[in-house]
């Protein structure tokens, strides 16, 4: 039986128009990222399991692995996530790196999950992070990266929201203010987290499950679902606003809004899955009725580089998918087809393929990329190949050519062609590229 | 006890300066290959076994592959070479592709070998293929880049040879030739691919231990060694000369003297491992007396595509890696420090972060790239960080700089320090740079 063409599943092929478009995408990004100072790392794609043990979100180690041992007998993973390489690394330069430091990365990651649209087991991230920085600068300074993304692609602000929460302001609402115990907080968390995935009953019913008999009777149900369903922060209770963790997170907003990012709004539905959040969390939504999710999640984690054994260090940090962020900008219309970086393609009549190419060779010189046709196949054959390529100029190498230093030089698009000397060539192909 | 903050063995962490190192190397190859008309693709990080057991040589299935099964009990592989993944993303739209078909790759490979210099666990690996072309015209063309790409790093012809052989001459010469069996020359040939690990006299014996006593008796051995050293392809015997494979051999060696590429050479005992390899092979060696091996493989392989049960197509590709062209370029001081794509440091005094991060923005739409400090540490510093960082210039924000609208610019080189308004600072900047 022949072997299957087919990847495998939830993975993607990326022919060389699906790279592009990736590459556009990412390099965009890079340059957004790179403007705030952010360098880029990377780090293995696979890192021993415990790792992952200590502080994600037991969900992702438990199912959506993919673990496995080596020869020697080592318990590894490949990568869910990037954010414990990147604590990993920070935590053994400790001492010699300089802070704040600014941190970026673009991986491949694996889950093992139901592959559904806009999901898939393989997808790259970008990672952002900022270590060093105890004040809300580095949440803002993030923020604003987020949204300068967003505009990159010539998002407008209306189609996106950005959405802020406090870990600390959950577990005080939760704990110190409406009196729930530490596990019924976290058990709440999580399902809180789960919520959009949810219908509405079965949500109240789960939160009902939570409660005990005493607290029902007291509808503590119902002061739960109002307190998190406030949209305004100054709407929470008094007593509530007397935590520093709501001064922090309403200062946030209040600088968010004061940089001119007006679509910054507080909700404390948003948790981020991850166990290693510690204080704001945040998360991009795209508005657009038909792909009402996250796109975009993070938040500050200052435990995490202390897991090994080093002092901790403040940090925040964000992540992005590819394949989310390719959803929203098809929704929106913000994304077109990205053309082959070949400038010109070489048909060569009569085998002259030894002077062709040396004339290749002067045009790559110049600066031009160029493909050369091998086949020996007729003209036609050969100009049909370059439209099919998505290549723009088409040139004609043949005795006659050579002879002269005369080549026709033919665009594809418009169907016209006029012959030319090689430097009259050049020009016209690099005029109509910079037009 | 705490994680360990080292990577698993075998594989690398890429600090920023590490990362800048990769991205300098590979994006001038990257220029190399688009300006010959290759285009970038990328396929799944893991791929199922069956792949990889079709046609690869057996040594990297049995003893070097990670594989394991997924939770549905599916057999899969980390990669342990691109290949396999590239055929088949051909077979799986063969007809609707146009050739010759120019595709190159940089994927990440895994191979659970020992790790020592130059070899690690997971390496990236520049895959360059041609697909469509029968004629010499492909070999011709992948060696011409290979010679270009080591031209690119200002490696000279002394530093390197690429040797070249053709699988199907080696068989005309043990089986025809010689008159070995098929089985005595497949063993002969996997024997001779290991030569260079091996000590000449175990060499030696092992040859032996492939012949018959009558062939041992007839001085098959000193044949087979004496024939195998030959060093000019017109030096091997006058029956062997008249094979087509030898004239397709000797063909090549001349084109490629004639583009101008002198360091080619004949070599009788160039196999390239893997299995698939079905006409001729070539590689590129260090000549530098501490690091003579092989950095550069590729060939013929017009079997593979044919695996998933379509029409076969005449492929031939190469396969440079990260770490031994690191290391060629080490050994040969071609390479340097790259330097961070920061362009200055804002230092930020008495917490202006407001305005500062205004002045910054400023500074990006002007296209800089724009670091700034979060710390609110004293200048000095402030200062430090950003020589450590390794920006050259740093910015002063304070107070006084925001009412004047002159920024105090101290290059960190030399030590030089002026008072700018910001339209000089981004041209007394964007000029240093240009230099």
């Amino acid at each position: 039986m022949p072997l299957s063409t087919q990847p495998y599943k939830g993975a993607r092929d990326f022919y060389p128009e699906d790279k592009r478009l990736m590459d556009y995408i990412f390099n965009s990004i890079r340059a957004v990222v790179a403007s705030y100072g952010y360098e880029e790392y990377d780090a293995p794609l696979v890192e021993p399991l415990d790792l992952y043990l200590a502080k994600s979100g037991q969900e992702i180690i438990n199912e959506q692995t993919y673990s496995f041992k080596d020869r020697a007998g080592r318990q590894l993973a490949i990568r869910p996530e990037m954010t414990p390489s990147v604590a990993r690394m920070v935590a053994a330069r400790r001492q010699s790196l300089s802070y704040p430091l600014r941190w970026y990365s673009i991986p491949n990651l694996w889950r093992y999950e139901r592959p559904q649209k806009g999901r898939f087991r393989e997808h790259w991230q970008l990672n952002v992070d900022i270590f060093g920085v105890k004040s809300l600068q580095a949440e803002l300074e993030l923020i604003e990266i987020v949204d300068r993304i967003f505009k990159t692609f010539k998002a407008t602000a209306s189609m996106y929201s950005i959405k802020v929460n406090h870990r600390e302001l959950v577990d005080n609402i939760f704990i110190d203010y409406l009196g729930l115990s530490k596990d019924q907080s976290y058990n709440l968390i999580k399902l809180i987290d789960k919520m959009a995935k949810l219908e509405r009953t079965t949500f109240i019913d789960l939160v009902d499950s939570i409660l005990s008999p005493k607290q029902k009777k007291l509808g503590y149900n119902e002061r739960i679902l109002s307190i998190i369903s406030t949209q305004i922060i100054t709407n929470l209770p008094k007593e509530v606003q007397s935590y520093s963790s709501f001064k922090e997170l309403s200062n946030l907003l209040t600088s968010c809004h004061e940089s001119g990012i007006t679509n910054v709004k507080f909700d404390l539905t948003v948790m981020r899955g991850f166990d290693y959040y510690s204080g704001i969390v945040f998360e991009l939504n795209d508005n657009h009725p038909d792909n009402n999710r996250s796109i975009m999640g993070g938040g500050r984690y200052d435990g995490l580089v202390g897991l090994f054994g080093v002092e901790a260090i403040p940090t925040v940090g964000f992540g992005l998918g590819d394949a989310t962020l390719t959803n929203f900008l098809k929704i929106h219309n913000l994304i077109f087809e990205v053309k082959t970086k070949t400038d010109i393609y070489c048909s060569v009549i009569d085998n002259q393929f030894r002077e062709a190419t040396k004339i290749a060779d002067e045009l790559r010189r110049r600066g031009l990329n160029v493909a050369m046709d091998l086949t020996g196949h007729r003209l036609g054959d050969q100009i049909k190949t370059a439209e099919k390529k998505g290549i723009e100029w088409v040139a004609i190498i043949g005795p006659k050519e050579i002879s002269n230093g005369r080549y026709s030089l033919r665009n594809i698009q418009n169907s016209t062609q006029g012959s030319y000397l090689l430097d009259e060539m050049v020009k016209t192909i690099i005029q109509a590229k910079n037009k």
